[in-house]
């Protein structure tokens, strides 16, 4: 089972204060370059896996998705976003990704922000959402980029010349990481891009887009703390169509 | 133009003394990876893109490869390998990646050991190797990773705990890098698996495998200087279908 630490006190207090939580997609710097990823809205059955507050949820009805399924293992998370979301066509369960089951051929698009990282058993949930997706449907996913995950201890580092780094080791050395990020002991899964991906193809999927998000000059020049973000990769965005 | 390093004295003299110069193909421990990726070559109508000595060439032939066609910018690359090949089915001609004209369904499998980070216009070339595969022809190459090429000076550096990092900087800041390898001032091209990846695509190709290469337990057992490519990825393996 997924570990559920978004229920954890601690991390939900710290989530709950991020930009991304508070302002929804806004606050979300990577929010433009996967939006463009996504097919028109319009008409779809659309599923979330990890959907957190709803905020896409909502979005996607919003641009005319015909019915929308959020998907948490966080029951404060459904709560919230339940009480946010007044539209029948949009729908919140709760699933653990480790172990979802989706009726076949059920959605248009799944969807899913920086969730796909917690999950252990990648293989088998693509292989669960390629049986959820109709013929010509789309996968568009976030999740932490391995150049992220990877190391030992993530951080920045500043060397003698003052240049600024991400020390990166143990790269290729994928399984659980356990990092102190808003809680302690919050329990990730490390994987390369290449084992990412090819569990996409295998699963059946083509891969129609793949990005390592990096803010745009106008994105930096209204909040310079987002330069950092060009030093190293820290999300990883993928389209694939069924 | 691309720059020939390769005919300069200094790196010369230092590139054919490397185990990959002097063993062939049995020197370059991501061999065994890349060969995976390889179709079976009997019948096949074969192009090497930075065809070095040429033991690829002589090995794609030795497989049963119907015809061979090595390119190399570098006239004293392309002299040795014609030196070390009696096969009139094998033949060597210059050429600039960067200026690439090949015939229209010419070939059944283009290859290209880590040659491609020397080429600016990465989107040009495959559309050139596009346009010469038949359909059904595939494309196998190994470059060397972003992780590998971003860094403003790479190399190893330890911490104060000991810890055996590779410092990332400017990832996403893709253009040319200079480094000093065997030679002062190489140039390579920075790209991000994201860009080389979508370039692929663009150009018509479908993604089938992505692999940063990892050395095996018995490789290392053999070879323990190797442990340290498992801290940070130094090759990235790619195979793609027209």
């Amino acid at each position: 089972m997924t570990q559920n630490i978004y229920d954890d006190p601690e991390f939900f207090e710290g989530y709950r204060q991020l930009a991304r939580s508070v302002e929804g997609l806004a606050g979300a710097p990577e929010w433009p370059a996967l939006r463009a990823l996504l097919p028109v809205m319009h008409g779809l059955r659309v599923v979330d896996l990890g959907c957190g507050f709803g905020w896409f949820c909502r979005w996607a009805r919003e641009q005319g998705a015909a019915q929308v399924l959020g998907l948490d293992l966080s029951e404060k998370m459904l709560a919230r976003a339940r009480a946010a979301t007044a539209d029948a066509a949009v729908t919140y369960a709760r699933a653990d990704l480790e172990r979802l089951d989706l009726p076949a051929d059920g959605f248009d698009l799944a969807y899913s922000s920086l969730a796909l990282h917690y999950v252990e058993d990648l293989g088998r949930l693509l292989a669960s959402v390629h049986h959820a997706l109709v013929p010509g449907g789309r996968l568009v996913f976030s999740v932490e980029h391995p150049v992220y995950t990877a190391p030992t201890r993530p951080g920045w580092s500043v060397d003698a010349g003052g240049r600024k780094t991400w020390p990166v080791d143990r790269y290729l050395v994928e399984g659980p990481r356990t990092t102190d990020w808003l809680a302690k002991g919050v329990l990730k899964h490390h994987r390369t891009i290449g084992t990412t991906l090819n569990l996409l193809i295998r699963s059946g999927f083509t891969v129609s887009h793949v990005e390592e998000f990096c803010p745009t000059d106008e994105q930096i020049a209204a909040k310079p703390e987002l330069a950092e973000e060009r030093e190293r990769p820290m999300f990883l965005l993928v389209a694939a169509g069924r």
